[in-house]
């Protein structure tokens, strides 16, 4: 089977990218002397997350509950769920927990009366519920600062019957808003520092802190060093995408995952070709504009080669339609991509593209359809 | 069951507002002298489109063909896929046809090379693809004009053995662009005279014209006549969304689907609520900005009542969390949202909101849970 014979739209992976993308990340690890606990929000794959650990189910971050019951029944026994827990979950928590003959399932809370629940719920269930704090480093979205006065109070609630505190976690998302290189390293020793000073702090009031853990794409590659960082948690690196290479995290030809779609039609007056793959096919997110204004929902590529095509960007989307070129590019050549022509997508951000696909179809780099793994996807 | 037995996040259906909504567009239907072909690709559920008919499996329109497929496996025998078709997607096209003893499932095409390709297809599968040309009224994403010089070229290619025209098929999406009922009315005058116009063109010509189609949810509210239109096709009526409430098609008390989310933390530096439903549960459409700032990625409310709460707008998202509140909102009122707490969230645009998920949860407006209704999603 090769692309032609696919239906249009669909999720196509580059297996050779992907495994190059983790090489290169697992390097870092090393040399940066930390545990790889790859998210897996981005990837949602069996496969990729054993590609991550050379073919072991090794140490992975989760964004949902359907994510982490996927993982464990594939064998996964160490697994960090970091969306703050809703005090409703723990029951579907504990229940995964038991799969498998025992998971490691770890939660993650930052709120006082939640990290209670925890305990209380831990403790009427009969288990022990591993528990991150969530600490903020900047980003401003989840976490308390790493010296806010709730620190103690969080960590002695946890180390109650029921609970137990597994360490500190911290994500430094805005990352991907810097503006250079230079940027991102400090932010990635602000996010290393951040996790520190809290470690400190909940050892010297004799609490124990063994996970101390960063990790965003943009961090994780370059900060210049995680001294007292326990793991990373990357997520994005496994594929890259638009907004990556924007930023300058990786190269258009390190972008694995694209969409396949076909062209539809020609509208010379409107200097677009219509294609079939819209915002549900692409996504909404523009957020690739903000390091490369123009990349509007996408970039096209022919199928072979999976390397953006000049002046071919998607600058409108409907639901089921995309456009491209449009009334601020240069002249579409119309005759090189009549009806029928397949082309390939690099989105914006893999993640939201992804997310509405249940497989990947795989390629070694070529046109050849070498495989079809499965995703998991809602919650 | 009730909402509160119910995970985070998953799609809440009030039945009532369902139906209500849906005896309005019947109603306009009647007084305008039109078939009512709903677009399914809302709703993507054989019971929101058998509530659409009063119980019957009556005329609908699609999207993707899975939705094409799953309604004919259902019973629907008179569909259109409304987007323009690839020439590879033919033959799956005619397998949909010879479900069911026989379905009258109609494609569409603004190209006369697609129009060549779908007749040779047709005859070589020995089949007769009914066809309509799809006509552009204002908004510019697919069709051609009504007075295009292609029209009879078109025609007379699908007017070969294999193919077949049915008609012609507008949609003048631009309405929800609209700053006024009355700009509404104006682009709804606009639409019925684009397809009167390419309808005429054909007919002069000697070539039979049965269907004129336009439709929107604006337009079909608005319009004030439809003199020369035998169908409508409006899709997001059936359930509609802060976009259309906004754009004044609908009152709040009329959106009928929603995320049902929980509070997972509080953050009183930033003044914002962390819930559980983000760039993934609600989609990063914030077009209902257009019409009303400030209503970020949805506005939040009790499940019980489903009404927004004042100054309660999700500010932020990212992949799987909710910012409600935030630094430029007034002060958020932490104690009345403990974390636990449920809320439901009425969604910016609710169609790229509903392809997250695979099921409806349907109340009858209060919060006991009645029934589980599927949807289709992907291609």
């Amino acid at each position: 089977m090769t692309l032609d014979d696919l239906p249009t739209p669909v999720l196509l992976l580059d297996r050779q990218r992907v495994m190059r993308n983790i090489a290169r990340m697992r390097e870092r690890a090393q040399l940066l002397k930390v545990i790889l606990r790859p998210h897996l929000k981005t990837a949602k794959s069996v496969k990729v997350a054993l590609l991550c650990h050379n073919g072991e189910a090794g140490p992975i971050t989760v964004s949902t509950l359907a994510e982490a019951a996927y993982f464990a029944k594939a064998g996964f026994r160490d697994i960090t769920y970091a969306v703050p827990v809703a005090p409703q979950k723990l029951q579907q928590v504990a229940e995964i927990m038991a799969m498998n003959g025992g998971t490691d399932l770890k939660i993650i809370t930052d709120h006082v009366d939640v990290a209670r629940a925890i305990a209380t719920k831990g403790k009427a269930l009969g288990v022990t519920f591993r528990t991150l704090i969530k600490i903020d480093c900047g980003l401003g979205r989840a976490g308390i600062a790493p010296n806010a006065p709730e620190l103690l109070p969080l960590a002695e609630a946890l180390n109650q019957p029921g609970a137990q505190l597994a360490g500190v976690l911290t994500h430094a998302g805005h990352s991907y808003g810097a503006k250079s290189i230079a940027e991102i390293e400090r932010i990635a020793e602000e996010e290393r520092m951040a996790a520190v000073l809290a470690a400190s702090r909940l050892r010297e009031a004799g609490q124990a802190c063994e996970i101390v853990s960063v990790g965003a794409t943009p961090t994780a590659l370059f900060a210049r060093h995680l001294d007292g960082i326990t793991e990373m948690r990357p997520g994005n690196f496994v594929f890259f995408d638009l907004f990556q290479a924007g930023l300058g995290s990786c190269g258009m030809d390190d972008v694995a995952v694209s969409v396949l779609a076909s062209v539809v039609s020609h509208h010379h007056a409107r200097n677009h070709l219509l294609i079939d793959a819209g915002g549900l096919a692409l996504s909404k997110d523009t957020g690739a504009n903000l390091h490369a204004p123009g990349t509007g929902y996408g970039r096209v590529c022919r199928p072979a080669d999976a390397l953006p095509l000049p002046n071919m960007a998607i600058h409108d989307v409907h639901q089921e339609h995309g456009l491209v070129g449009g009334p601020h590019a240069p002249p579409v050549n119309f005759a090189a991509f009549p009806p029928g022509t397949r082309l390939r997508v690099l989105p914006n951000h893999v993640c939201m593209t992804g997310a509405m696909y249940d497989r990947y179809y795989v390629t070694d780099g070529g046109t050849e359809v070498v495989a079809e793994w499965d995703r998991v996807n809602g919650w």
